[in-house]
This record gives structure tokens, C-alpha cells and sequence, in this order.
């Protein structure tokens, strides 16, 4: 789960100026007494939502909006994108983070993002979901998250020579002195070049990068090289179009990496680029009572849980890992922690009495009848809550391809309830 | 080609405020001599680029710029960014809209886009490229995009009953009535609602939308249950994870629709969410002499063409189809047009004389030492000219897979130049 700061920001900014109005009445669509109401509108809703950081699954609720149906309404696409969009780009990055196993992983997406928020707001779901920091220098001014970045080729091509352009890098760096080795030819220019700068110039840290080639040969023999010339401190950083898959192939091969520059496939999240959360209709209050509403559908996967709900997560007091979520209405009790029989929505028979485990509320509460009551932790709290969160997963949740399919149950009540409804609507 | 227009504001905009310096000083990494360079930062490039609406093609000099090193380097990363995002979005609509073959899509995609930005100029793009409109609206107000949509599901679910609910929205639009039709049972229920509501309320333009379930299935039968119905005039609007492969298919297979709705596979371009522009040096000016400057890679694809270059497009005289770009030296003539020689780069022994052609420069100037000289069109005009530029393609290079390969290709001096610098550094 991620965006929900900028949900929060986006939702204290809500409002529709006179720019705004004159807009609307100038496609003549709108009647002055809407306008009117667009000119006065103050939000009101309460609004839960899972912490970012938390680890989600399809099918449960992560945000409730309650309030004027108007007002919920307004609110859906730009709570949808911000959720969306940083969830999607946070799970990718973390994907790319534990392929790459202990080893730091920087976002160098900025140019191939689909524009500058996507940019900036992805830098931030993946330094939330552990990258070490982004590319993109506006994101540690104005969110914080640390700034990083290794040379461009315009450097190395800008100088007479590729051991001028190294030489002049290390002159200004001398901190942290990484040189991009693959703008000529890497094993017979590149590292020859920066080993010569390294032992000349001493720089504290040192490192150089390989942007193209093939990954696992050329660290191989750079590892080689730089031991031999007694630079085993050398780090060597890899990037060019990698992703999870090609991170953890390349390491099994036994290529020696120190770190990773990941960009377009983190930031777009190329294998699977459409995160899809929806907002739904589940509950009308009508006379002071909730009546449950459901949207059915020939896809069985696009039929709504109806009603007022929340979630809750069941964990073992053992391990602390994960044991399931249940879904229930809002206005049963907390599961107690003495047994809890939790069963399979679709397989009904399959149930399975759950013992020696805590149970959490998923969602808190962000707005308390329009006003914020969320104090949101700082992008370094989250990024660590997240690291713990994970530890919360069971190993074959985090497989790649085809993990464990993880219990989103419903509570005995809302089953049937849903499935009445279900019934119902069949039968008209 | 698209997002010059953004590019061109973004590049009007540059300067580093007092805030930004501050950042930059805090880091501890900056001379101050640096810093007050930046403070004093004033644009002074020229930039030639390709019209927003021309295909564009790999390989090919999109965007040059001029200028001092600092300042030309200063702004790759955005105009990668702005660039790539944009043609990426027309590029995918272009081929969802030729899919449709005449009939509307319209751009259904802000809750899945990659942020605020990629949903708003996603929907510029995707107008250049022939959609209709767009469902986001701010687009419209602050770019001239039409907005369009239709009903949503919860309309639907608030009321006690379908009927009810498809009663208040004809009353409110009695102009466009587009009801939705599948939040219960398309054929059961929404379609025979919609007709009973359409015979009552007799709105002007009247249609249905289908958002779930087989799409050939059910638009089949809904046409002839509104033909039947005596509404031949009902036009039929489909959505749901649609693409130009599940378009071109579903119409294949007799799918009567009238118009589409296109959200997240348009927006995050899911097929190939990565549009791979570059920002490469190619010169240096030293001297008053250019001295081309090249790129090896590994990778024979990442190998850069040196030198200040401009590109140029061939048309049939008969047919005004291209005939193939050639990439030539700046100090080269424009081609004439009484033959010319064109080869294969990767292949020299392929050779064709061209006859009986126009030839055009395809990049235009945009700035000059830093200032605009470019009148952007509107993006109606763009889409215009979009579409009378996809008329002078081959079908066979608009084939969806595997698409006929267009020429690019470099004038004889480009070539030997490129050859020259290789062999001198694989000797080196």
C-alpha cells in the first residue's frame, strides 16, 4: 500500500475555485444551483485506509469512504490514481529489492516514467519499498528520499579521452568517485582507465558502473581486474533495463555485483503496468440504517463484497508471520483471539480453525467528518515499517512467479449476507 | 511524435529559485561558484525537433540540441521524460484507434494512470492520436481535449431500483443518454430497463454501456433487442480492459458496437509500457570545427550515430507515401530530388535509387539561442495533421505484429564517418 500521503494532501486541498466554476457553466450542462454547490463545497467524509507500507491483497477493502454520496463520489478517480499508482510501483520495487538480496538498489527511472508525478511519486513508493534512494534530485527536496547518481556517457564523450574524463570526475568527486566504464569498450578502456584514476587519485569510495554488455562476463572478469590491482574495495554498480527477474538470474550465475541503477521497468512496472484497484458503492445509510448495496457481473471477479466493512489481519504469536485476512461488516465485533473458523468464500467446506494468534485492524482512520486526524509518518518511517511488514510474509507469498494464494476470507455473516443479495437479484 | 508542446513550457519555465539553490547548498557538494551560475541560469540553446503527430521512427534524431554543454545537459532527463511518455500514449492510441476502424474511443484511463500527469497529457496524447475525448476533465479546461463519459456504476447501485436509477439520469440528460447497463444482468435487467426508459423519456441521442461479460455475446443481442425494440438509433458503447488486439477481434468476430471506452491498457500502454527515447552527445564544437563524437556499446543497437545531424523523410510523388528517412551531416545539402541512393547501414550491399519522390527536413526549429520561435498548434490541429501523416504509411508497416521494417538510414558521408570512428577506437 502506497500514496495515501498524497491522497490525504490532495483531499485538504479540495475545492472548486471561480477558474473552476466558470469552466463548468461554460458547457452549459450544469445547473446554477450545482455550481452554487461546487462554490460552497467543504468535504465532510470520513475516511479509513490501510497505513502505507502494509502489504495488500486482492479483493480486500484498503480505503472507506464514508459521507455525502456526492462527496464520496468526487473523491474516486484522484484517491484511485494516487493509490493505484504508488501501490503498483512500491510491489514492483519491492520485488526488485529482494531479488537483489541484501544489495543496494537505486531508481534511475525519472526519463522513461509516463510524466513528472509519475516520476516523483514513483521514487517515493520505491524508496518505501526499499530502494536506496532515486535519481530524481526534486524527490529528496521535497520528500526526502536521498538523492543519488553515477556519471552519464556525455561525460566521458565530452573529454578528449575517456582517462581526461575519469580524472576530471575524480577531481570533483572526491567522496565518492563512480566512473561509467562502458562508453568505449569495458574491459580493454573502461576499467584499464579507472584503475589508473583510482590508484592516482585515491578517492575514499570508489566504484565504477556497466550499462550495457552482458552483465554476469563483464563483472566477472571487472572483479578480477580491480582484485588484481588491488582494489578489492572497488564496488561494481549494474544497470541497463534490469528487473527482478534478470537481477536474480544474473546473481545465481554468480555475477559480481554490488549494486543495482533500476529504471524503466521499475518505474512504468513493466510485466505488469496496471495496478487494479476500484471503488465501490457497498453501503447506502438510508433513515439511519446501512442497507447493504452489490454490483454483480458475468465476471465472477467483478462482483462487489457488499455492505459497511472493515478487515482484519490474523497473525501467529509464534512466528509473527501472516495467517489470513477476513473481511467483516463494521458493525461486528473484533474477532476475539480465543479460535476464529475461517473458511474459503468460493470452497465453503474448506474451513480451518485458527488458534494462537493476534489480530489487527487494517485500516485507520484518516478524516473524522472532513478534517484530517492522521498524523502520516515521514517516507524513512514507512520505508522501515515496510521492512518489517514484509517480514510478516510467509517465503512462498514472495515467489515471483505463481506464489501461495494468500486468504482473503469473509466472515460468516457477510457470506451470507452477500450470497442473499446474490440470490436475490438472480431471482428478479 | 508527441509532448513537444510540454516540453517547449517546461523549457520556458527553467530557472533555479532561491529555494532550489538553498537545497543544492545544504547537500555540501556544490562550489559556490556552481551555485551562482545556476542562480544566473538563463536558457541560451537552439532546439530543432520533429512536429508533435509525425511518426517517428527508431533510430532517428527526434530532438537536437544546441548549445552550451552545462545547459544541453541540464535538460535531458525532462525531455526524455515529456517525450517519451507522450509518443509512447499516441503511439498505443494510434494503433487502439485504428483497430476500431471509424468508430469513437473515447480515454477512460485517470484511475490507472501512472500519476496526475500521465493522466493528463496520457489523454493529450491520446487525442493527438484520434480518440474522441477524454473521461478526465480538467483536461478539456486546460487543454482543449473534449470531455466525455458516461454513468457509473454507482449511480446505479444508490437508487432502490435500475429502472429508478436510469429515470433520474435521462431526466438530467436529455440530450446524451448513455445508460450502463451491466450492474445486475445485462440482458435480464439493463437492457430492458434501458429500452422502457428510452421509449418514456424519449432523450435526444440515447445509448447503452456494457462493462463486463463476453463482448460479442452481448452486444449481438443487445442490438437486436433494441432493433426490436423499435431503436435502431441506440448506439452501443463497450469498455472494460479493452486493447486494439481485443478490438480488432471482437469486431472480427460481428460484435455490434458503436463506440468504445478505453482506460488502462491506453494509459499505461500495457502491451510495452517503455518508450526507449535516448539523449545522446554526438559533437563537440571546438574551435568553431564540430567534432562528432560516438557512443560503443556492447549492445550494437546502443551505438550512436556521431555527428550534428538532420533528418529527412522521402514521399512518393504518386502515391504521397514515405519512401524512407535518411540521417545525413548538418553540412551536407538537403537531398535533391532527382535520384537518390539509399542503402542499408547494416547491410551496404542493399541498395535502391529513389525517383520521383519530394523530400522533407523533419526536425523544425524551436528555439534559438534560447528562445521560442515556435508556435505550437492546438491539439486539434495536431490531431489533424496526425491523421493525414498516418495516411502516408504503408499498411503493412501498421500491422499490429511483426510490422514491415521502415528504412532509416545514413547518407553516405554519415556512414563512413560512423566507420571511421569505430575502427579508431576498436584499434585504440
Amino acid at each position: 500500500m502506497a500514496g495515501l500521503e498524497q491522497m490525504i494532501e490532495y483531499i485538504k486541498e479540495l475545492h472548486f475555485n471561480d477558474e473552476d466554476i466558470q469552466f463548468l457553466r461554460s458547457k452549459n450542462m450544469f445547473s446554477e444551483g450545482f455550481l452554487d454547490y461546487l462554490k460552497n463545497f467543504k468535504f465532510a467524509c470520513d475516511i479509513w485506509a490501510v497505513p502505507e507500507g502494509t502489504p495488500i491483497f486482492p479483493g480486500e477493502p484498503i480505503i472507506t469512504v464514508k459521507g455525502p454520496m456526492i462527496q464520496a463520489q468526487f473523491v474516486e478517480t484522484l484517491i484511485l490514481l494516487m493509490i493505484n499508482h504508488q501501490s503498483l510501483i512500491a510491489t514492483k520495487a519491492s520485488r526488485i529489492v529482494r531479488a537483489a538480496d541484501g544489495r543496494a538498489v537505486m531508481e534511475f527511472g525519472t526519463r522513461r516514467a509516463h510524466g513528472t508525478s509519475a516520476a516523483a511519486y514513483g521514487a517515493r513508493a520505491a524508496y518505501i519499498a526499499g530502494c536506496a534512494g532515486t535519481a530524481c534530485a526534486v524527490v529528496d527536496r521535497d520528500m526526502g528520499v536521498p538523492a543519488l547518481g553515477t556519471m552519464a556517457h556525455s561525460w566521458v564523450q565530452m573529454f578528449d579521452s575517456e582517462y581526461e574524463a575519469f580524472k576530471q570526475y575524480a577531481k570533483i568527486y572526491p567522496q565518492n568517485c563512480i566512473l561509467l566504464v562502458d562508453t568505449y569498450n569495458v574491459l580493454k578502456s573502461g576499467i584499464p582507465n579507472a584503475i589508473k584514476i583510482f590508484k592516482e587519485m585515491k578517492p575514499q569510495k570508489m566504484g565504477i558502473r556497466i550499462d550495457s554488455g552482458d552483465i554476469t562476463y563483464l563483472t566477472k572478469n571487472a572483479r578480477k581486474m580491480l582484485d588484481d590491482a588491488g582494489l578489492p574495495d572497488c564496488q561494481i554498480c549494474i544497470s541497463n533495463s534490469l528487473d527482478e527477474y534478470l537481477i536474480r538470474e544474473v546473481l545465481r550465475e554468480g555475477a559480481c555485483i554490488d549494486s543495482f541503477g533500476v529504471g524503466e521497468r521499475l518505474i512504468t512496472a513493466k510485466s505488469e503496468p496496471v495496478f487494479g484497484g476500484v471503488y465501490k458503492l457497498a453501503a447506502v445509510e438510508k433513515g439511519g440504517k446501512m442497507i447493504p448495496k452489490i454490483k454483480i457481473s458475468e465476471n465472477v471477479i467483478k462482483i462487489t463484497n457488499p455492505g459497511y466493512k472493515k478487515d482484519y489481519r490474523f497473525y501467529n504469536n509464534e512466528t509473527g508471520r501472516v495467517l489470513g485476512d477476513v473481511i467483516a461488516l463494521a458493525d461486528e465485533p473484533k474477532p476475539g483471539e480465543d479460535g476464529y473458523v475461517i473458511f474459503d468464500p468460493n470452497a465453503v467446506w474448506k474451513r480451518k480453525k485458527l488458534k494462537n494468534y493476534r489480530v489487527e485492524e487494517l485500516q485507520k482512520q484518516i478524516f473524522a467528518a472532513g478534517k484530517c486526524v492522521y498524523d502520516s509518518p515521514t517516507v524513512g518511517e514507512i520505508r522501515e515499517y515496510c521492512a518489517k511488514q514484509i517480514d510478516t510474509l510467509w517465503p512462498e507469498m514472495l515467489r515471483f512467479e505463481n506464489p501461495q494464494v494468500y486468504y482473503v476470507d469473509l466472515s460468516e455473516k457477510l457470506w451470507k449476507m452477500k450470497n442473499e443479495l446474490l440470490a436475490e437479484y438472480a431471482g428478479e
